[in-house]
């Protein structure tokens, strides 16, 4: 498989939906495998609320390969000896593309809470600049799980005739009440850690870490099913001998701890804040009375919606909804529920089932 | 209806189930009724987690009804015409009963986290106790929801002639791995406050209010169902001139912010620690081989289990756990599932069905 990691710039300055300008950007970028000279067997992946980029492949020895690795591949369910794969981390994110991190032409100093508010289709913008950028005219498929998803149906909507199949995985069309008070209170806790500074951290050489810790094991939770915890771990006492801290009793407990841990030391509070934000705002509907059939008509790709039984974040009545709408909307749509070990996080893992679903929706006639 | 607040001192040391030991303690305590000449007709009310020992009336003009209003009082489902009802603060709380902002005999400063860690075994010594007090040999009924719900249970097992009904509501024989790893973030929160000092914030003149507000946050989510929030909230956006927080964009947001905030206002965090971690710790089965059959054999109270449809915090898979190993026990025991609009939080309000439930309970032969 042919792996290319690159960075590419964007001199035009861009206007984001909220009316607030960037004097341009950088997206960080991987593909996989080859473009073909008819520029036809281009595909998007779409990363999700944490993830970036690095979608498959190991870059460096010992590294981790990419989140979905199980999938993407020279024979794999999207075949990278077929189809040319593009992946990348979305502005205001941490991993490479211009974010919070990024240092500000104006101030020469990061953006950090100056950062401007991003959404769905903002990234489906840059994704677009950067389709142009690669002479790809027309996506063969645009696909993505949770948020990941979100931008595959804004794609869809966006341009009916630059994308010939939406994979819209693990997704909604707009998030619940619940969805979006989790999210709250995860920015509530990063917030209020002392290091933040109103988002200003990074001038104060310091990072909110604490906050972020909480609020990923909170994240955590939701991402994971109850059946799966149960199994996993039970109400197993920890070994104290490897204890995070001298207050846990139970082996979940210190399993949060150390999740928490690692994804504090990688990724940025501002991001996660904005990447909160978007999933909150995203509501395509909203721009057609609130009607999503309406919204949905003018839809010229294929769709493919898939639920997991065990997942509670986004549960099946998002996929079915979207679904419903999509049959009454007469577009071509098809549905799978699919049955998922890990809860919402089921979409990161290979099962046969999804493999074959995703496969042959990838392969059928646009 | 004769209502009746009471701090009761108990001189005797107390040894927990830790084996640390309290030198006496004190139980806010509020009756209601008056205890027939019998002592025949007491009935013991325990409160869930963040409860207290006012769960009935208005005690002084203006104040709030206690917690459990809609059910006990004149000619209601516990009728305190009838029954002479026995309420208390529980022993590591913070609402009058000796807990960690108690000053400690041994140190003259406030226990903070020296405080011992308390069960709900504990919980129903230190009720027992209370019983001796009172001169009530057998209670004509225990009852509580939730975490109160687990000590009615408790009772039974612990004091199998001394409790002639349990009703167990809303509750669990044990929590599962997710409502631990729900617990271990909140006390994550709450630790990580820079004014929560480890637990000795009092001795510091602060309290660790922001990580309060914020697990409360959490809580909070956790108490409603997805359906309730949906059909109060959905999506809509909050009014600019009443945001608790420049920030806020949805009006579940706003409502989370305030109750947070009021919630931190009167609760104290190492209460908060100390009554999770006793909830995370029940599982009464443990000491019969893990086998809750084996456990429930010795009880001779009749059972009543309610559980609400839309509680996902303790669903009712865990009410029907314990109904069918009662059942296998060969006990007395009955199980209903109510319908409750108000998820976990059901169990505080008052409904047709779950009145007439519990009150013909009550009234049955012992």
């Amino acid at each position: 498989m042919n792996v290319v990691s690159k960075k590419i710039l964007f001199n035009e300055p861009l206007t984001l939906g909220s009316g607030e300008m960037l004097p341009g950007f950088e997206l960080m970028t991987e593909t996989y495998g080859e473009l073909n000279q008819e520029k036809s067997n281009a595909v998007l992946v779409c990363h999700a609320f944490s993830g970036n980029h690095h979608a498959a492949g190991i870059k460096e020895e010992n590294a981790k390969p990419g989140w979905w690795d199980e999938l993407i591949g020279d024979g794999k369910t999207i075949d990278t000896e077929k189809y040319f794969i593009v992946s990348l981390n979305n502005i205001g994110g941490c991993h490479g593309s211009t974010g919070p991190t990024s240092i500000s032409p104006k101030t020469e100093q990061a953006f950090g809470a100056g950062f401007p508010e991003v959404s769905v289709s903002d990234w489906v913008e840059t994704q677009k600049l950067l389709a142009d950028h690669l002479e790809i005219d027309c996506w063969e498929m645009v696909v993505g799980g949770s948020l990941g998803g979100m931008q595959a149906l804004q794609w869809a909507i966006s341009y009916p005739d630059k994308i010939k199949k939406a994979a819209i995985i693990a997704a909604s069309s707009k998030i619940s009440t619940q969805n979006i008070a989790l999210n709250e209170v995860a920015r509530e806790i990063i917030k209020k850690d002392e290091c933040f500074h109103n988002g200003d951290y990074l001038s104060h050489g310091e990072t909110p870490s604490k906050g972020l810790k909480a609020a990923r094991m909170l994240g955590h939770i939701t991402y994971l099913s109850e059946s799966n915890m149960s199994k996993r771990f039970g109400r197993k006492l920890q070994d104290p001998l490897t204890k995070m801290d001298a207050d846990i009793n139970y082996e979940v407990e210190n399993y949060l701890q150390y999740k928490g841990e690692q994804f504090a030391k990688t990724f940025d509070a501002n991001s996660y804040i904005l990447m909160t934000k978007a999933m909150d705002s995203f509501d395509p509907a909203k721009n057609f009375d609130h009607d999503l059939v309406k919204c949905l008509k003018s839809i010229q790709a294929k769709l493919l919606i898939a639920s997991f039984d065990s997942d509670w974040l986004f549960p099946k009545e998002y996929g079915l909804d979207i679904q419903m709408s999509a049959i009454k909307a007469g577009i071509d749509s098809t549905y799978i529920e699919l049955n998922g070990e890990y809860g919402h996080d089921s979409f990161l893992f290979y099962s046969n089932d999804y493999s074959v679903a995703l496969k042959n929706f990838l392969n059928s006639n646009g």
